[in-house]
């Protein structure tokens, strides 16, 4: 098994380190690659068909809760950012500007979108006269640029892909409701479809949406601890409708500013999915979101190859026809190459016959997510692996929350505590992991947390494990609870 | 029927200003806007779910033919524009420059993209080392600019979505055939799905794309007898290759540059779907991509309406279950003022239900396309739609060709015989349309045709209606037979 030992070699273990592992596999697996453009990435074919999948699952609830697609220019005159004041200071260090177009300087310079509350808040407010005009749902998919110092591929890129939702209410009751809804549809999508559980909760003041009255999110854990903010949702109040005059004249005839949200996800979600399932074997995906979800491999001695193909060929397209995401791979190298290479995709069932396989009526079944082999017969194998595929998905997620609950920790009252805990999980060469702290509502306390232990607050959970009761920088009374850790 | 004047007042007439017509429509018919940012439109939902269709319809056929998704960085290096000199030269005048981004001069300026043979072709250098890494199949969907002076709503504008296919091959005659099948796809999508009929051809020298061997294009005629190119396919040969050092070992161990293909399709398909089958009364859309395909409207007084809806909501439900895309109009506007507001939006069916026709168990489907009107039993009315919407897909197709060939000139010989066709096209206020005239092969014949008429040539049809025998401005021996018309 020389072959094995040269491929595992090639993917850094994650206990090694995770970021290299990170790089490593998606590199391995051909999901992206990199570009002369600074901090731009290339989405291969096997990276990009995750974001298809992931466009399908929440662009299907968009529209069954009413939402349609539509499309607004990706550049954005300078004097737009300066209609609210919040929002311009929080994107323009990340702007980058178009200059010159048609070989002559523009008299006003344009923005590569970061994000498009202003265009389309300019667009609403002509759209938008009379409360007959609303509510206005719509959402965009688009490409968006952050000039960021520091990347990683799906994480954290200059431009990234995303979806970018944007509604107008009558009123701030509705507008809250939609803001809600939304981020229950992320939830959904990332841990029934992700198979990635997340919390739910509404993020501190500091760390808003440069423009919001509130923002949501939905947080992740990685395997190394860190948290991914997975999808956002905010309501934004009347701070856009005032910015771009966005009025309409009501029922009872007086003329009001609308209530508008926005909420985004991205292709971090792919990130996400790798960090969340991989192991030192390379990629595993859920079977909703895998690309192909099982492989059949011939095996056994290459002059039998043809008796093997008299079921091979009938079971390949039995699994087609159950809408089974299906791949035969014949090609020269060996059997075990070949396990290797598909454990290191991700394909969540590997289908395993020979000669004395097609003897028996029956084929293997080896499964990516547990390593565990079962046969089942050949008649009702479609059958079986439909099954397993949803087993598979659900055995995934639930490891997923085993692995969360296990490096979260409600037990830290104070940041003495923390830094404790952190130098122990360091030495030990463990996942610090997330931590539930009680905190007062004071801007300082929190600021204080991240400067002296990187741990950001992620969010306060709706419904958290337990209510902490004194804040862990000042002791004071929590006012409340917050997941705190390091973030990508 | 007071609303009804004010309403046909709204659009322009065609046979008034053609221009007026069409933007009257498309705006009346809420499928775009303006914006403030200079030749760049908002696609209002409307008009997405034209695109959102048309892409179905192509990214199915792309992927068909083993075609798979990928997505590249939109900025582009200056320095990569340089390596193929013919394609820096036709895309040079028409590019945005990024020249600052994070608040800094960016050291080399970057272009938005106006096509990715660039980068693309970067990218492939990389990916390419064997003739096992061929052929490599990709399409990418996204935003491109082109700063263009004069622009017109989907037609031409500033931003632009479309889909751009790039193919690596280890062989001529393969690309030949990649260049050859993309193009079959499009004139299937255009005529069967769109309903408009093309001419598949070769461009001459002059309109290929820049850095091509061969460019072939489907072009499609508009109710003012003018020409829009609706999808083209490039053979690029070893030009983007050498210019990028994209080569590959071959079998017979010799390193050789690969044969590329490069073939794309955009927005300007909504423009051209709309100035080829609609009229006065607004647009009208081809079932197999109209948003809403049938309108149920009740009619009769109000007092017999909840009757009414015993019969309308059942077949609601019966023709959403037919998998038809069914609207019900249930506002509080007068019948006629619904009606005209359908045709407007080009709904290809409206259904009318009254108290009667309850009674006698029918209703009655009327026709976009003739304004016929038929009664058709309830029992079978979702059965009868689903017959008739294929009809009109069938008869819209018809209309065009008959159209079409009504404003093609077969038997203009001489640029004299021209002026004229077009001076009495002009005094009877008639479309010129298009003159099938033969070419000598002379670039300065060609030149000549441009500059005293603005006819320009659209292609050399592959199965041109009549093989010309002399060049149309020289009077010498025709070597090619070409579609000469005014274009958008």
């Amino acid at each position: 098994m020389k072959q094995d030992k040269a491929f595992v070699k090639e993917i850094t273990p994650q206990s090694e380190d995770f970021s290299r592992w990170y790089i490593d596999a998606i590199k391995k697996a051909e999901l992206m690659d990199y570009t002369p453009v600074r901090g731009c990435i290339v989405f291969k074919p096997d990276g990009f068909e995750l974001w298809e999948r992931i466009q399908a699952a929440m662009d299907k609830r968009f529209k069954e809760t009413g939402h349609r697609n539509a499309y607004f220019p990706m550049l954005i005159p300078e004097s737009f950012f300066q209609k609210e004041k919040e929002h311009i200071e929080g994107f323009n260090p990340e702007l980058p500007w178009v200059t010159e177009a048609g070989g002559e300087p523009l008299e006003e310079k344009l923005a590569l979108r970061p994000t498009s509350e202003t265009i389309i808040g300019h667009m609403y407010s002509q759209w938008i006269q009379s409360y007959r005009d609303l509510p206005v749902l719509i959402n965009q998919w688009a490409n968006v640029f952050r000039w960021e110092k520091r990347t990683m591929p799906f994480l954290r890129t200059s431009e990234f892909l995303w979806q970018e939702g944007h509604t107008a209410h009558a009123t701030e009751e509705e507008a809250r409701e939609e803001t809600m809804q939304m981020l229950e549809i992320y939830r959904e999508v990332v841990e029934q479809e992700l198979a990635i559980p997340v919390w739910k909760g509404q993020k501190t003041p500091s760390e808003r949406f440069a423009g919001a009255i509130d923002t949501y999110s939905i947080e992740a854990m990685m395997k190394d601890g860190k948290a991914v903010q997975a999808g956002t949702s905010h309501y934004l109040g009347e701070n856009f409708a005032r910015g771009f005059e966005i009025k309409f004249l009501d029922r009872d005839n007086q003329f009001k500013y609308v209530h508008t949200t926005s909420w985004g996800s991205s292709t971090r979600l792919i990130g996400a999915m790798i960090m969340v399932h991989g192991d030192d074997r390379g990629l595993a995906f859920p079977p909703r979101m895998a690309p192909t979800q099982v492989v059949m491999i011939p095996v056994g001695p290459m002059k039998l190859r043809e008796q093997v193909m008299t079921a091979f060929d009938p079971l390949f397209d039995a699994l087609k026809a159950a809408g089974v995401r299906v791949r035969a791979d014949l090609r020269e190298e060996t059997p075990g190459w070949k396990f290797n290479e598909w454990e290191m995709r991700g394909v969540p069932i590997r289908l395993e016959i020979g000669p004395r396989d097609v003897e028996n009526g029956q084929v293997i079944l080896a499964r990516r997510d547990t390593g565990e082999k079962v046969t089942v017969p050949i008649a009702g194998a479609a059958e079986a692996v439909t099954k397993l595929l949803e087993e598979i998905q659900q055995n995934m997620y639930d490891k997923a929350v085993a692995f969360r609950d296990e490096h979260s920790h409600l037990e830290i009252d104070t940041l003495e505590q923390l830094h404790a805990h952190i130098a122990a999980c360091e030495s030990d060469k463990k996942p610090s992991g997330w931590v539930l702290a009680g905190w007062c509502g004071e801007d300082e306390c929190e600021a204080k947390v991240k400067e002296e232990t990187k741990f950001t607050s992620r969010n306060i959970p709706f419904d958290p494990p337990v209510e902490k009761k004194t804040c862990i920088t000042c002791g004071a009374e929590a006012k409340h609870t917050v997941w705190f850790a390091r973030a990508y």
